[in-house]
């Protein structure tokens, strides 16, 4: 068998899922991963630092579809439609073919404070990577980071719901609705005329 | 002196700060810091189970005075209303006095990773609180997760302005600006009719 046969990193992550599943992602060593499918310690490390970066390895990828969107924007687009199109960007990535994936792996995050806290993290530099390109498009800095940290927060509950047992939409197309709701209940805020100034 | 004297994990927490600030977090330890102000260790862990402990025991009265503001709006109230009440009611706990130790914490924070993944977390507890006290209200699940964790955004923004050396104003005027700003924001991308959906 070649080395670097295309498909080992992949190997390696599907076994590792379902070893963090069945057994739980303490209890399971890369050397148990990679015996799993048959391959060395050593070859896990070659394509992952640790256990924990099979689950986050698609981290710069998906930093980079968000500011893919970033820069397919019109110029003349305000910040959350800079973000829109960051976010319709970024689900494009999420297949529907994808998504037996995703649900597993966020069930084994959801187990574990450690790697929720590691996602915590993905997100954080998500938004500063989105706030980076906002401000290089001339937006000051308060509405950048204003709507670079609501793409997030928009993202991550779109994937929540994404990831559920019964949902059938695609990421993009709830992405779309959650943030027409932000917008709607920001509005109902705006007009009511009894914020604090 | 008495045991339980009033002060004590006042003056423990400037204590540490003062040693995480010249020496660094990493390097200085409980022992240390009960030392620099002739108390002993045991008394240190009388007041906080780690020296992480000492920059995020007000954690829980946070918490609280977010919720206290979302009790005190009007029953009418509007999910981004009720969030602008307890960005208001949080912001009145940190008074022009606490800005230098805020100021001060905030710099260590901003050293250490650990420590940011731990303001992270506090953050996302907040939201989760929040988020639990807007469907207690009746707020369906969408809305109340994204008023609340748009809330959280707000204060993050507003709190890393307030403590910038040249700022004067109080946090919760800046809370308010940030949550305008972010109104003038959603608005615009509403108008412009060119949101995807």
């Amino acid at each position: 068998m070649a080395r670097w046969e295309p498909g080992t990193a992949e190997r390696l992550q599907r076994a590792a899922l379902e070893l963090f599943t069945t057994r739980g992602f303490e209890r399971t060593t890369a050397t148990e991963i990679a015996e799993s499918v048959g391959l060395t310690e050593r070859t896990f490390f070659r394509h992952y630092s640790d256990k924990r970066e099979v689950l986050f390895h698609g981290q710069d990828e998906l930093v980079r579809t968000f500011l893919a969107g970033v820069d397919e924007a019109p110029p003349d687009a305000s910040p959350i439609e800079v973000v829109a199109a960051a976010l319709g960007s970024a689900s494009s990535v999420f297949t529907d073919e994808r998504r037996p994936h995703s649900r597993t792996r966020q069930a084994v995050i959801d187990e574990n404070p450690a790697l929720q806290e590691r996602e915590r993290h993905k997100l954080a530099s998500i938004a500063t990577a989105v706030t980076g390109a906002l401000r290089a498009r001339g937006v000051d800095e308060l509405a950048a980071t204003l709507a670079a940290e609501t793409g997030v927060t928009v993202f991550a509950i779109a994937f929540t719901r994404w990831i559920r047992e019964d949902e059938q939409r695609s990421l993009a197309d709830i992405a779309a609705d959650v943030l027409h709701e932000l917008l709607t209940l920001t509005a109902a805020a705006q007009d009511s005329g009894r914020l604090p100034r």
